[in-house]
């Protein structure tokens, strides 16, 4: 039972704590067990619980055509080939003043007499003129955000507080207006007005049990891929870590190009970068299927018409390239880069899209071609990255980000294999932070 | 009031009629009509009801940093750009093997207690492997279809029939396995099992009132994109049209690249053929968007690695070309080809896939790139294509035939823009058929 116990701990242990009772195994990591520990595989397999419960994820890859594979196969007839089941944002507007539809998208969704919306509006807009153009009717209630710093579960909560206090009844929709710390904060809220307890309760994976409330994204940044990822990430009390469920989803995005055209230049290098991130982590992971690897890759083709060709038609360009990272490591994993930048973000408070900028800086040993041209588009668009001044930080809060970042297991596994922990020593995690 | 019904019958006329009630144009039309009738259009600019009706589709066209649109939208700050809000399949399976999860996916939709699935098959696979694999359980019925001819409107009210004489209750779900056609059967049936009348009232768009039983879709073919769109094409007494509206769209899809291995040559490169003519369709339409742009161009890429490179991983690119390939042709539209290969289609009873094969051979003045490019696959793959022998046309159906692919509007609108009419006389679509 212990071996059991220690073998599911592999690949998909970390993402079905909490979640799903079946035992996962990627085909990759099959593979791997059955060459090397023969004997125990065809133990456990012969077990008829075992058996049952042994199924095979990203069975696109290569390695279906092997010779061991197809050897293990043979020997072992039982063996479930498992595929997640992917749910997407069901319901997208696309196009320059898309915005302006939001009037008519909400109609139908006014369900309840006397009842309202709630506006989740980055404060950056307040009083600006996107904020004039919202279609407020009746009772409904604007929430204008701080996004200053990454959204924590104490905001949710309180937000939470608010829009009961503020009716006896829940809101007939969330809309989420502003960047990816606005859009994870709109699915959040929700989330929890269906939700009991504390939206930390939820940080994890498959933990929510009833629907959410009826939920718009309306990105003004593009690159971050919350508009379609099932995921909210909030900084809790013990950890930084999301809502993961398929209920997390928007049910409908409105994808206006020309929001994200004012954008400040830093800010929308940054963004940018964290799609172009994605897409590098996800095509070279191994648990790429083709579904991800066509997303990632014309993403990555989108992000070089905006990055490197100055497209005309950028803004749009940035958003689809945004939309098809999403997908694509929604369907897959992101890497080391994105490890990284969870510890210096949750320890130093640096933003999500900067962070994964200062860790891709020092990723050259890792993602050799990708961080080259990484370097390219910093340099085309003049952008200088701040330092993290390591000799700043003192011992038990690098201790902490290093702690935070090797946490990360299923990115660490996707990057660098089963044998990752062998090949990343707290030592290397140390030195990368120290150059950053 | 004739002027304002004339002129709603450009672009988007066709599309609207017995759905909307809003007059659309496309912004292509709108730069058009305001360079060539200024004086008409700012007469009814300034009604009102005009204004509040005009709104522009297709506002992503480089048209939109044109002078001649700048100058016009500062003119009429009313107008109101529109957006098509496009539905999606919701839930996704992709990868080899996917199949065998069937029963997991049916398992939370068996809420009748007693109730029953419907499992709509190609009749190809009567007594063969996919159909004992299927998860028949308590009352399940099986409905083997022939797909010889494509589907008609009356077999789909003889089908409805027959399983509401099966059960007193509507079941919990349809479930289609096969080729394009066998997707539209399923989609058309479980639409008409909650919707009173004959399949054949509602062929045209936006006629379904009540949402359709639970429909998923497993394509045993790749290249229709009949998987995801919100399309069943019928043959009804008087036309060849589409069910077409947002309830059509499958609940679920399982993309099982196993389930399209074992296709003879010839129907496999036709039905591939499909995808491919869709997106040099799309691609080199008037419609375009930016969203249609970026997955018609990664499908036609995966069409070049299945079709012209032999890729080890054809089944799963070419799943995924399919998947692309309907996504992008959904927010635009097709053109010239499929126009043509109605025509030959209706009248004379030649599946899609081979129909549009045998009109794209032909189409080398509209798209010359394209089809030198899909006389280069047929080379490789050594596909003799069949004549249709013009000479054993009667002149009646000839004229059927011209008529039929006439009046498809908005294809020839999105190939040959608003004046197409000028440039394709009846004897000019006569000649292709001729050369067929």
């Amino acid at each position: 039972m212990n071996e059991i116990q220690n073998y599911s701990r592999s690949p998909y242990g970390f993402l079905l704590q909490g979640s799903l009772e079946i035992y996962s195994l990627s085909l990759y990591y099959m593979c791997l067990e059955y060459e090397q520990k023969p004997d125990f595989f065809k133990k456990y397999m012969t077990r008829p619980h075992f058996i049952r419960s042994l199924r095979l994820t990203n069975c696109d890859s290569p390695l279906r055509h092997s010779p061991v594979f197809l050897r293990c196969r043979e020997n072992f007839p039982q063996v479930i080939f498992m595929h997640r089941n992917f749910r997407i944002v069901p319901q997208i507007m696309f196009g320059s003043g898309s915005f302006n539809q939001l009037e008519d998208v909400l109609k139908p969704k006014r369900v309840t007499g006397g009842g309202f919306m709630v506006f989740i509006i980055d404060d950056v807009f307040s009083g600006k003129e996107l904020e004039k153009r919202l279609p407020m009717r009746g009772k409904d209630l604007l929430v204008p955000v701080d996004v200053t710093h990454e959204p924590k579960t104490k905001l949710i909560d309180e937000l939470v507080v608010k829009i009961r206090h503020y009716a006896p009844v829940n809101p007939d929709g969330v809309i989420g207006i502003g960047g990816g710390s606005t859009m994870d904060i709109a699915k959040a809220v929700s989330l929890m007005l269906t939700n009991p307890g504390s939206s930390a309760d939820y940080q994890g994976w498959d933990l929510i049990e009833t629907p959410a409330i009826y939920h718009v994204g309306i990105p003004t940044l593009a690159g971050t891929g919350a508009e379609i990822s099932r995921t909210c990430i909030l900084t809790g009390p013990v950890k930084k870590l999301g809502i993961n469920s398929d209920y997390t989803l928007f049910d409908q995005l409105i994808l206006d190009p020309e929001l994200i055209e004012g954008v400040p230049q830093d800010q929308w290098f940054y963004t940018g970068m964290d799609c172009f991130i994605h897409n590098i982590e996800s095509l070279h992971g191994c648990m790429l299927n083709s579904f991800s690897k066509a997303y990632g890759e014309k993403s990555l083709e989108l992000c070089r018409e905006v990055f490197v060709d100055n497209h005309p038609e950028s803004a749009e360009k940035l958003m689809m390239a945004s939309y098809f990272g999403g997908m694509s490591i929604a369907y897959s994993q992101v890497g080391a880069c994105h490890a990284l930048s969870y510890g210096i973000s949750y320890v130093l408070g640096i933003h999500h899209g900067i962070g994964c900028c200062i860790a891709m800086n020092v990723l050259e040993d890792i993602y050799p071609e990708g961080v080259a041209e990484f370097h390219d588009m910093m340099k085309r668009h003049n952008i200088n990255l701040p330092k993290i001044m390591p000799e700043d930080i003192s011992r038990e809060d690098m201790e902490l980000m290093i702690t935070t970042t090797l946490n990360l297991e299923p990115l660490w596994e996707n990057c660098l294999g089963k044998e990752w922990r062998t090949q990343m020593p707290r030592e290397r995690v140390e030195a990368y932070f120290r150059r950053m």
